[in-house]
């Protein structure tokens, strides 16, 4: 079985390596209805692409998104949306040195044992290019839930030991310095050290969070499509991702349960919790409180020091990894953490329709 | 849509309340001729039932597990497994006072909100009853690993911050300790811990280690179903996981590449890692190195200390919460975090059989 | 993979064979707030269950049915419903002589080859008692169906080459005879048909028909999952059917399409077709007239009529199949295609929740 | 939730309407290490595009394919196979005088009801122009079969009462007449009906037959992704058909056991049946026997005779439909029904590996 596809109720089917033609997204269950044009969707390209900065990666790509199907006069219709993205940039010569090395960290290994064979250009369908894709759908889930009043939005929340302080947190900020952090100082540190990282040939990693405001309360189907359940999955499907963490995360598992439990109270006949500490989700389904998700991202493999390992020749070797490698993927990352919590609350949205059953008899009533 | 079904080629349906008649799981996709028997089934039961010892609840169930279909002769036929455990101790007069009330820590606001009534007889759906469903089909999925080769095995990691030192680390000793925990000295201090954490009406949590050893290279289908994030799903969707991470996980985002990658070296033309940083998954495949796996785990929601909440009445209140509660639920979440990374393997490995079609044509070719 | 899940949205996971200890079904993803009991159920297990008539197996089965989870106070919670049906009458020993041997236009064969053994007991898994667990789902579904207004309602429209009569089509005449055809004329024809076959040691076959009516329009996933797909899947599934068809079904192929199509018309702003050619389905959505669906049913393969055939051990032997068989099985299968009507039309009704942006918004809006 | 993703192992997704800017698909789950170019899967195209005779549309299309991924030095890697085909000839302009009338026989209204906007440009998704991104996906499924040594062949069995003699039967002759028929004589008679109802400015419909050879026993899996569930599913999708049988087909349902049931027989140690009123498949698993499906197919609801029907304002209207219209579609359809077909076989066969224990052990074992 393939793995490309991600989804229930709002699925979406991607493709595309990193030096092939092109890269791609089916989206299969978008409503009818929904204004959509490229513009919603290039802005969401535009996060994540190459070519930004002194600590990003020189490839030259425009990212340029064009909807092939399933909008009519800029409107969805209900029927698949396919979005396709050329690659302008594939030198694929630049790769060949590396095309029998198993490079560390990177998966040539595993995708050679898995297949049988690999597509070495630039490691193929396991390179971060393939978020392109995932983006592009992120980009129309995003829209459906500011339709529905909800705000998505992630950042960086540290680059190796440098973290955000959140005295210091404005959101807009994030977009104002290279590594997408809301918080102007932590940013200017983080730089500082990349820079030094790659001084030293060296890289980074970090932890993005994404917080979702106004999620319904109600959202996540127990007991193995829990709303925490399903965006555990979605973000560790991103490439580089170790761990991911709700509310408190790893941090609940040292606190006393009268301290990380979170108080419900009553104002205004509106039920609320006095704090926050599981994260907007308990038992798997949202309870009206903000989302709060994180993923901790691995340093770049790719690193221009030389490091040993062996080749399907089976040899011994060393390897300097040549060519334009950014010394950290985490601001990157940002927007395809977004994407995928956005897929995510959609489907499960979509899903929660039919909890109730008195919920399904209006919907048809009230249908014209 | 409900979510009580887990898994693709190795499917696995749970159903059953804390306080039900009964709780149970049908197993579609288990190979035909796997010698099977409740015996196989009853240790994994055991392993999770509450009535242990002086730290867990006094809830009194033989957790007898009963199968109803699907094996003929001793062997499993390829048809459902449908597997009971009847409930023998359910008096949901305990619970009666909580009925409409919504606990701290717990999913009865979530629940309420969703479907709009619950099953407030010691959670419903939403206790950690529910697990013993995914115990139950663990214990067969594990059994079809050993017969591949592959061992799993699951432990406490750590107790609030009592962690176990891998220099005393001996598997064994996880089952002659009330914590699960393979080092008998910080068992014997979470132990301490935990009795304080009862006097003090409070409660506690952890962290839940897994190790899976022998897995072939090459399980796990880029891009969203990758074996670290179905990995990450199965262990997310347990009741109180707040967290999960592979290898290094949250660690790795503040190492450097140089430090985190792990080196490929070559002996006796045998291709393996030098170190584990990865956690044996790179590019979402397994790498033939051990999967290692955590699950951060809160304390455990109901206290005995007095805590104020809400009611659905949507008064202001104060709660005493009585009865019979673990002061953590660690111990008993080993083996079903062991069971859901089995099943996870299986659903993989079973789905990694079409990656090649060299390997089908053979397949096809051996069969008589 | 196993293929006993059926459904996406209301999806249900059947077990049990013809001689094992039970037979049941795990619904997941029924809404919550459904008044649900035994007795919404036991009435189309009635429908099925052997042992009722002359033309009729002796088998002794009440067929009486329990609920397990997923009900509370009267109402259905949400949650997974288990429904399981013990087996009275498993008396193994009457298949012994069997157990080896693939009688013709059985699946023993089959079953043998794809699984390497099989349970012979009654055939197992590939028994018409299988349905069992079909008919508990579908009671569940017609009831959905007629809270939204939704009649469905399934006959037999001929056994061999007798035929109803439409001008003396009866619904209520269904119940009053053992063939369950909706006219009494043909139903007497069909009786004496079945005992002359019974006399000379063979059986027959038949055509089910069924029609749903009130069905909104717009229900219908194009271009894979069609209602028409999806019933025709749905009904092919039910053992002995080997042919599906919608509206005038084959017949179609030999009409002109200026004789085939239905016009619509406009009738006080409401608009309809002014025939129904089609069976209520149109581009596989259905188009506000009544769904008309059959199944071509093939003759009971047990027949005592001496046949010759082969056996594991790879002999040509004769067979006298012996025991307890009908004649016909179009009778029972009534009630089976019916709920395998129900059960698709509950899960695409629920899929076609999220075809318009604009009713998901007001769903939104409108839930409190 | 959208239908227009099909297959469980092998998993394609189309996407595409008559006047978009093209039509495509994805594949997920094509084992690495297929050879694969363009030119494997432009004779599928080839045999369903339009323009070809006198009695098909003039429509000027190229459907010349490309692969955008999935494909690297001419074999394929494992990872999604996306494949597009751009629309030449779309003059959108052809269709505006229908643009809010509802077509009888068409899914114009459908659509409408559905997602309450609709693409009236050539029917739009609902347009047989679908079927070309099904076409491509199935010549990839095609080549799969082959490499397993199974062949997949359709064509047409009747236009409206004008049948194919089987004693006539010439598979190779399917190619050499514009109605796709294995009969030279019966394909001439087609033909002359065909323009005679052209001139009547009618239309008609046929029978399409598919016979799938080499098929392993044990292909299936019960009970509701039966082999023949899967292939009713499949060609019941395709739109037009309004039925489909197995075998015998509803012609059983005339047949007394005696008759339709096929005897085993062992030749040389080998089992095999005597007749194959069966098509192949017993209790829902290939038999080892050819499989045998067929397809009734309706007349072409575009019909150039005046029509009385209704309109999107709610009015009585009378239509002719102008422009390029087919006077019947079976010929087209023949490679559509072939290549889901090979679609459901692919799908089921990865289904079928993990069916056995045994199987399953000697799979790990015997790969490098």
């Amino acid at each position: 079985m393939g793995g490309s596809i991600y989804g229930n109720h709002f699925r979406i089917s991607t493709w595309g390596e990193s030096h092939g033609k092109a890269l791609g997204v089916v989206i299969d269950g978008c409503p009818a209805g929904l204004p959509l044009s490229e513009e919603d969707i290039q802005p969401f390209m535009d996060r994540r692409k190459p070519g930004q900065s002194a600590i990003t990666t020189q490839r030259n790509e425009d990212d340029k998104v064009e909807i092939l199907s399933g909008v009519f006069e800029g409107k969805t219709t209900g029927t698949p949306i396919s979005i396709i993205v050329y690659n302008k940039d594939h030198h694929s010569t630049d790769y060949s040195n590396i095309a029998n090395v198993f490079r560390p960290g990177h998966a040539d290994y595993t995708f050679y044992k898995k297949y049988g064979l690999r597509d070495y250009r630039g490691g193929g369908r396991s390179s971060a290019r393939e978020t392109v894709a995932r983006v592009a759908a992120g980009a129309v889930a995003s829209k459906i839930l500011k339709t529905l009043g909800i705000s998505v939005n992630a950042y960086t929340k540290s680059i190796a030991d440098i973290e955000i302080d959140y005295n210091n947190f404005n959101l807009d900020e994030r977009n104002n310095n290279i590594v997408c952090m809301p918080d102007a100082e932590a940013a200017e540190k983080s730089v500082e050290f990349l820079k030094q990282q790659m001084a030293d040939m060296d890289s980074a990693g970090g932890v993005v969070e994404c917080v979702a405001t106004n999620v319904f309360a109600g959202i996540g189907e127990p007991v193995f499509d829990k709303l925490d359940a399903k965006l555990a999955q979605a973000l560790m499907s991103i490439g580089a991702v170790k761990g991911v963490e709700i509310g408190e995360g790893f941090n609940a598992s040292k606190l006393p349960g009268s301290v990380d439990n979170d108080a419900f109270k009553v104002d205004n006949d509106v039920i609320s919790k006095t704090s926050n500490h599981a994260g907007g989700i308990l038992g798997g389904i949202s309870d009206g409180s903000p989302i709060v998700v994180r993923a901790g991202i691995k340093a770049t493999p790719s690193i221009a020091k030389t490091q040993s390992t062996a080749n399907e020749a089976g040899e011994n070797i060393d390897i300097n990894i040549k060519g334009r490698h950014d010394p950290v993927v985490v601001p990157r990352a940002v927007v395809v953490v977004e994407s995928m919590v956005c897929l995510t609350l959609v489907d499960l949205i979509f899903a929660s329709m039919t909890s109730r059953m008195d919920n399904i008899i209006d919907f048809f009533n009230n249908r014209d």
